[in-house]
């Protein structure tokens, strides 16, 4: 086995929410964190080999924003990694601040990672700006010309010496990304009885799993999603992805509310593996504190012409197109 | 209601493979193709703009990537649209080439849509190019620098008199992309009746249904895959998106194998309504010759260090973190 590595790695440059996270999930880890720092790397596979190589004691990337949805290279980067595997979670507020240069010309432009861009397009409509999408919302205020505003994390203004131009210019208030907080698989079940150990017994845990069906066709997904409802375990959120190169065939990446050795997870696990699935448990970690209460009636933000119960039948035509 | 305006609306510039797609359809349709030809626009929200306020006649979008996913804006966009509806479909093989400018320098970068740079990582990482995200891959051939490569489908290089480096350089052969015909909703019933008179009456439908459930909470996935099932429909699809700033409250976008107004999609549309579930078909198009033929046994492409029913326990252990 390789020798344990130092630092935290993660997707750079300096200045991204992912670097925010790894500070965040510095403080809170307090001395269960490696020592060495962040390390920002080039790219999430370069993340995943020095996680898995033991260069790096743990990776951090963002896994899912509530606005843009999953992140894909993260979680292709998790189903096809047979050594890394997620031990925590961080849950940031994502919250941007439009940055200039001192003593900037007219300004033109925005730029910022294109998930960025997406979530301060009022502000840039606004404001009549040109869209140049950055390869990252670091890289953005770090490159960031005098004729273009950048869009970023609140740490990049003394990060890079740039000047606030407005503070919060999200088009939603409330959006948040979930970060994944990457081991070596080797050392994971060692990470995880330390962390059960540091919490009060009845904390609930996630746990995120692969599932690819041996065979595809009518009723696989119900017949996977009836097997979690018939152990009584709550799908948090049910990811499919494709196979490479093979339409319509996709891998399931499905996390839920118990941790994998909880009896009643064990079943399910078992049940699926009875039914012919291959299997990958992806990750497993506390759940934050809070997101447990969100379950209820929904109340708004349903798509705009979706129709109900009780719709007169020329809606429903509309709607429904039957 | 506006008059019907002209031609094909989709996200420009020229030479991405969303105009590819509209051509292709183009040829398809014929005699019931519309007048105007292709109409480049500047985002999707202005293609679902032109095509709602009948400046233009239909629009075309990518929806979903082989490699990729789902293409976020395109599915937020119809999740969105009151106006706006699919009624047809165009499945591309996604197949990129290199192109240089005529007498260009040294070659030190690469540039092309964020998307289209993960198509093409292992030409990139041989030949030590820095990527350079663009804003399509029709932009990254228009705009290369004389030390760029540029990646795109193969009409750039006529189109922007470029020169061919090589071509086919996607790392996983076989990529498609899945692009949606968009029209007015208040159109689409007579465009529909017209599509199914020119077919075969035994031609497969697809339908593609915003389902926004009351309630959240355990189980609710699983008893709307399960009303699927127990009207025998198949899901060929199914993606979920968070609500706008609400964490993990989910709208699922679900394509199963059947026409909205085929008597059991009624049915079932009419089960998930009764369970109070808000509900918006975005789309319904005839299902494309040979996808039909592709279920039945995965042989391969399962995510690595995935286990199956008979491995041992040690493997068990590792692989499921139990």
């Amino acid at each position: 086995m390789a020798s344990a590595g130092g630092g935290i790695a993660f997707l750079g440059p300096e200045g991204t929410f992912t670097h925010q996270a790894v500070l965040e999930w510095t403080a809170r880890a307090g001395t269960r964190a490696p020592q060495g720092g962040p390390r920002a790397l080039d790219s999430v596979g370069a993340v995943h080999d020095a996680v898995a190589s033991g260069a790096a004691a743990r990776g951090i990337v963002a896994i899912e924003s509530s606005v843009e949805g999953y992140v894909v290279p993260s979680l292709d980067g998790l189903l096809g990694s047979q050594e890394v595997v997620a031990v925590d979670e961080v849950v940031l507020p994502i919250s941007f601040d439009a940055f200039v240069r001192p003593g900037h010309g007219e300004l033109t432009e925005a730029t910022a990672h294109p998930h960025g861009l997406a979530q301060v397009s009022r502000f840039v409509a606004a404001h009549r700006l040109r869209p140049v999408p950055a390869s990252s919302n670091g890289a953005a205020c770090r490159d960031v010309t005098d004729h273009q505003v950048a869009f970023g994390p609140r740490v990049c203004g003394a990060l890079y010496g740039l000047e606030t131009l407005a503070q919060g210019v999200e088009d939603f208030g409330g959006a948040r990304t979930r970060f994944l907080v990457l081991a070596r698989r080797d050392e994971a079940p060692v990470l995880l009885a330390a962390a059960r150990d540091a919490l009060p017994p009845a904390t609930p845990w996630r746990t995120m799993v692969a599932v690819t069906p041996a065979v595809t066709g009518p009723g696989v997904l119900a017949r996977v999603t009836t097997a979690f409802g018939a152990r009584g375990i709550n799908m948090t959120s049910l990811m499919e992805r494709p196979l490479k190169a093979r339409a319509n065939q996709y891998v399931f990446a499905v996390t839920f509310d118990a941790a994998p050795w909880d009896p009643h997870a064990r079943a399910l696990l078992e049940d699926l593996l009875a039914a012919g699935d291959s299997l990958k448990v992806l990750g497993a970690y506390p759940a934050p504190p809070g997101e447990c209460a969100l379950d209820g009636v929904v109340p708004a933000h349903v798509p705009h012409g979706s129709v109900a119960a009780g719709a007169d039948q020329a809606d429903l035509a509309r709607g429904l197109l039957w």
